[in-house]
């Protein structure tokens, strides 16, 4: 069956642990161009709720949803398993670890650091096919920062912005404007000839 | 062949009309959950962006392109031609002219309404599908505003947003925030079971 | 003792009303160009930091602030004492009530009008004087757009802008945004010579 | 004459050069608390505008305002003329050159910094009174987070937030919104003690 992304937040399992945001996630999806059978790593993949929608989008294909918090691993499985992605593989690793077995990816989310982002961007290099699209969502100037100074020293075709949404929710005849935090979306692009010559 | 959305700005053919912004055609889009076969219906159509991303995501359906401006029917004209959207049919009325004779529709979009908006919104009551979803798209206060109120005296699902984009853009070793003007984006679902009994 | 605008959130007494932030006070400030004989009307004051700041910037004039919340106006007194506004009053009352004796303003804001807006800005015209500045700020949509329509009906000259602030907050060796809500700040300036002929 | 920030963009002189919009303005002069004998120096200070209301605010003290384009020392000595502001003086250098014979300063203003960020910031130790306010605006991605890195290493109490504006323009019955480009505005303080014991 085919899947549209944009899954409401609220059909997600939920813990303590902070979720990419429906109107986000969108914006991720779409830069990413999961086909059928995409091959996707996710890097602190926190709720899981951007590896569930990226098994979705690729029945025939595998994504794997590093997280390093125990919480967010039970949190992606649950939800994996709510959704019933049986092509979504949970790693409780802390990045760059964990990287080292997995097969050539068409996408690669970055969602979270821990503070390896340079070691980690090292490991997308290798692991990234001609082609393939590394997505980077900073909630921090810090990250936006570097991330863009990373990319920048490699081959990839840039694009970045940030969005800020606010929801409109109804109080009384009202609709007040409730703001959720701005995110930068750092889209990096490998050209599809890649390593000829 | 599959239609990831999101195309880029520059391969539109533009002219002196606003263009329905990249990054807000995917948000429509992902609200709008075109299938192979849907029926679109998109009012105000300006350049068309929205028009041909519709018609690509659904190569069995059928996308009509409602547009009160020459310069804009010449446009939408190009542009389906360039993307070889055979499946779009442009109406050259200012709505709710031109809406009289077209089918059932899964989908329908404002994204402008010459101030014909009540008329407009009475129109889409006639013409969505049960289960469609009617998506309005708003750059003035007066426009979101009123088209709450409508929405609101309809047995519409109601889910509304504003968004604000900022494009970082290279100048020299820097990234410049460049903003896009925000938009509302305001989708209205109908029930399935709407109708019955 | 000359006031510098923008008072620190925290260094008012807060209870669980919404406060004006103070980036968003600055703003209001800056549009109302408060003397130190002015008189301002607060309608709607909530916790009273704009009342507040308006009596310190006119420590000859005088500030009436009005709120329908018991808990506001304790919080106000409590607030216009712990930095000694002297000049401040405060009326318990829900406009257009407690409006109908109070003298000529030089400001009117207007930060809530609990679904009588229509018949406050009726008061606002009877109070301000030529010159006078009245200053709404919305955090609807229904609002700005009702204020705005009620604003050009009258000689006002008007000034109307959204604004959105994101503070950066540290977290470990970063900095995260953390957004608050958008508001909307409509400056509606009456002529010097209004009145005359 | 007491002086209210906040002129309009449109009484002020203007060129080719960027201008501090009179939104973002009004919240640096918040920051800066500039008394009337305030000593300001306005680094990268383009049209002026920032100088100018920074004069006005000090009619006994004295604004130095470095710029290092010809069309800008230009621009800000017409709008000094215009504004009558005989207390501000242009100094036409690329900062750091420009600083070493100034006096010690109650507030200084980086807004444009020409690559040499970490040679200003180390002018800035060495000008800036105890108490003293330095702000920085910054509207990329690299000089904020450059700003915040130097920022910390030093004993400033530190205040960052970005801020983003859209103003309501009138087209026809409906309020269009005009997004201005987003800005982070950094406010360093120094402890009234500093350098003592």
């Amino acid at each position: 069956m085919k899947h549209f992304p944009g899954i409401a937040d609220e059909e997600f399992i939920r813990g303590p642990i902070p979720m990419t945001k429906q109107e986000i996630r969108v914006q991720v999806l779409s830069k990413a161009k999961i086909d059928s059978d995409s091959v996707v790593i996710d890097i602190g993949a926190g709720t899981g709720s951007l590896s569930i929608e990226a098994a979705l989008l690729a029945p025939q294909g595998k994504v794997y949803s590093l997280e390093r918090e125990a919480a967010g691993v039970e949190l992606i499985r649950q939800n994996a398993e709510k959704f019933s992605c049986w092509n979504l593989e949970v790693i409780h690793a802390a990045a760059p670890n964990g990287l080292e077995d997995l097969p050539p990816a068409d996408v690669i989310f970055i969602g979270g650091s821990g503070g390896k982002f340079t070691e980690i961007m090292q490991e997308a290099d290798r692991l990234l096919k001609p082609g393939g699209r590394l997505i980077i969502t900073a909630i921090t100037v810090e990250t936006v920062s570097r991330a863009l100074a990373e990319a920048e020293r490699r081959p990839y075709t840039i694009n970045c912005f940030q969005m800020q949404v606010s929801r409109l929710k109804k109080v009384g005849p009202y609709h007040m404007f409730e703001a959720l935090n701005p995110i930068f979306i750092l889209t990096c692009t490998l050209p599809e000839s890649e390593g000829k010559s």
